[in-house]
């Protein structure tokens, strides 16, 4: 009889005791099973970006060093939480074992490939051995086991999609399926850093939902990203203004929305200070989806009741049901879209 | 002729250019009137507890050095803004002349008494002088004016409340008016802190939308609420736990909810923290509503993910239409309300 385990792994916390996973310094990365957990041969891990920069920083580029590094945290940790930036990152892998809980409850079998969409920050981990350290792609190839909680989110990998592909969007899932379902037909939808690689899937998903009587807005800091935009429909409008001066997005909305402003206001940049922008771009009664994880909360709810705006704000929650499968299919459905993000992400 | 102003002040702005009133280090307290603005006599400010806590240190709590301090920030900057710690507070005052352009726009008149509900720390504001420092309620009485601008919040002073119990629960007036918008009859909510200032009116409302066949839970760190909470008929439940302890929580609403958790959980507490009790408190497609500003965007967004919690998380804006007649009327309604705020905040 395997032992009885919590949905959210907090029966493997060391220490500190009554934890969850995630936040605790240690946690058991012994490979037998609990009744309700999934074992998985792991193939990849895809370290975050910023994780993986300091711990390039701190070998000096030296590949065994970073091997060293990466086996040390793990030893330590049972898990692969990044000590200085305290992110993880995701892996792919094949189903090993399946906890005797759950079978007729998941719909995954024993050697279905996946990608975990948990971080590896809470996944209990061993590393056997480090076999290919990818040093511009932030993955790393490993003969290892992971452990995936009944909580734990993962994505089925397709066998049309390249792998690498698959992996850099599902990264940013949470984005597009937030669009799918905010935005209503006819609605005028603003996505500040619309050029990015969360910002051009959600500008597909809000084009496609809001429809011929609609308006999609794309706001880039420069005129880079203008041609790949416009030139695939992603956007009616492309607009250069800097997103942390309000004013400047202020007026330039009001002046593409002939001061209707939006109803929608999806927030995809990469830096700081930038709420104010979101703010002021999107009419009283709309909404402002915070998907970039520079947002302050502060900054946001203190701005909005400064200027006396009466809309609701959203906290971008990395998860909503059917997010992968629906950020798959986008690169299925559209072959513009699938080329752009092989260039430039796979 | 006035001269024409924007809506949310930047035409008073001095340094830097280009921000809003409220980043602004300067702004304009010249009280000749724009033709969208209101200029009010002051009576009374009502300094943020953070900024009059430090302000009381520095002076080492000598009035005359208190004065000095506040003087000398308003010569520096045009408004009173903290440059410790950032924030402003409200005031009560008497409408003395309206902007032209907003004659026949604005329900206030020549004589009426309000309340700013948008911070000191982007309201334009010339002190004469002080006439009284209440050192206890953070209240400061002063001869001088301040200008509202188009896009500032205020509230009318009722003459049935008295004006230190209005200005005491108009502070977070926005609670329990985004209760009233996110509770359905039948629900189940939970108030976390909700023996607080904010916490109450929460229940309250809650309680009132959610009717006969819903439930209210009251979440507190110990028993010194337990009587007003129940004997008023706030909560049907009163649970003991903290609030940063998220396995706990969710131990606790777990067996007052029987396994089926919270359909919107409220989080008024004044610690860090407390995001991941609010997440694990919340079933699957609920809604977390953060009051709290010492929530964390990103511990909220990834904590969500990492439990794989579909769930939708708001930024509570500190504003919605009609939240401070709401928040009136709640203490004409309920004399048992009342009674409480009287006696511990007014
Ligand atoms: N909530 C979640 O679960 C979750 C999950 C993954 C990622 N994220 C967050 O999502 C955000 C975006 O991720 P991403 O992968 O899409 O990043 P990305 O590809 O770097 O996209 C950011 C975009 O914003 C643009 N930008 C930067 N500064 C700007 C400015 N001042 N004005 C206008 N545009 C500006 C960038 O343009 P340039 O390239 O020209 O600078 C770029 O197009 C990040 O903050 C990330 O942390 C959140
Ligand atoms: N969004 C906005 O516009 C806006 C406007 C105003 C205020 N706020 C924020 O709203 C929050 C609440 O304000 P308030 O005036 O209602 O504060 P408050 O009266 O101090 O209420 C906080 C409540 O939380 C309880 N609490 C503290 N630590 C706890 C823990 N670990 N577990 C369980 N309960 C705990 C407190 O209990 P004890 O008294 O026993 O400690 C108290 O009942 C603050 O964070 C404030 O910044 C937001």
């Amino acid at each position: 009889m395997q032992p009885k385990g919590c949905q959210y792994g907090t029966h493997r916390v060391i220490k500190p005791k009554g934890v969850l996973p995630q936040p605790a310094e240690s946690i058991s990365n012994d490979m037998a099973l609990f009744d309700n957990e999934i074992r998985i041969d792991v193939q990849t891990l895809n370290i975050d970006s910023a994780s993986f920069t300091q711990i390039k920083q701190q070998a000096n580029g030296d590949v065994e060093q970073i091997k060293a590094i990466m086996m040390a945290i793990v030893k330590e940790q049972g898990k692969h939480k990044n000590p200085v930036t305290g992110s993880g990152g995701m892996l792919i892998g094949t189903v090993e074992a399946i906890g005797d809980a759950l079978i007729g409850k998941t719909p995954l079998k024993v050697g279905d490939k996946i990608a975990t969409l948990v971080s590896l920050s809470l996944t209990p981990l061993v590393i056997e051995s480090i076999t290919n350290v990818r040093m511009d792609t932030d993955q790393v190839d490993i003969k290892g086991k992971a452990i995936l909680f009944e909580s734990g989110l993962y994505a089925k990998l397709p066998k049309d999609i390249p792998e690498k592909l698959a992996l850099s969007v599902l990264d940013v899932a949470g984005a597009p399926a937030q669009t799918a379902k905010l935005v209503k037909p006819g609605d005028t939808v603003l996505v500040i850093g619309g050029g990015g690689k969360s910002g051009m899937l959600c500008l597909y998903e809000a084009k496609k939902c809001a429809g011929e009587s609609g308006c999609v807005i794309c706001l880039q800091n420069d005129d880079a990203m203008r041609e790949t935009v416009m030139a695939n429909h992603l956007a009616d409008h492309y607009i250069v203004a800097d997103a942390t001066d309000a004013v400047g997005v202020l007026k330039a909305i009001d002046a593409v929305t002939d001061g209707k402003f939006c109803d929608l206001t999806i927030n995809c940049v990469n830096v700081q200070n930038t709420e104010m922008a979101s703010i002021l771009a999107t009419k009283d009664e709309g909404t402002v989806y915070f998907f970039s994880m520079a947002t302050n909360f502060t900054k946001a709810a203190l701005g909005a009741e400064g200027v006396g705006k009466d809309i609701n704000m959203i906290i971008g929650n990395g998860y909503t049901k059917g997010h992968a499968a629906l950020t798959l299919e986008m690169m299925r459905e559209s072959e513009a879209l699938r080329k752009i993000y092989e260039k430039l992400y796979a």
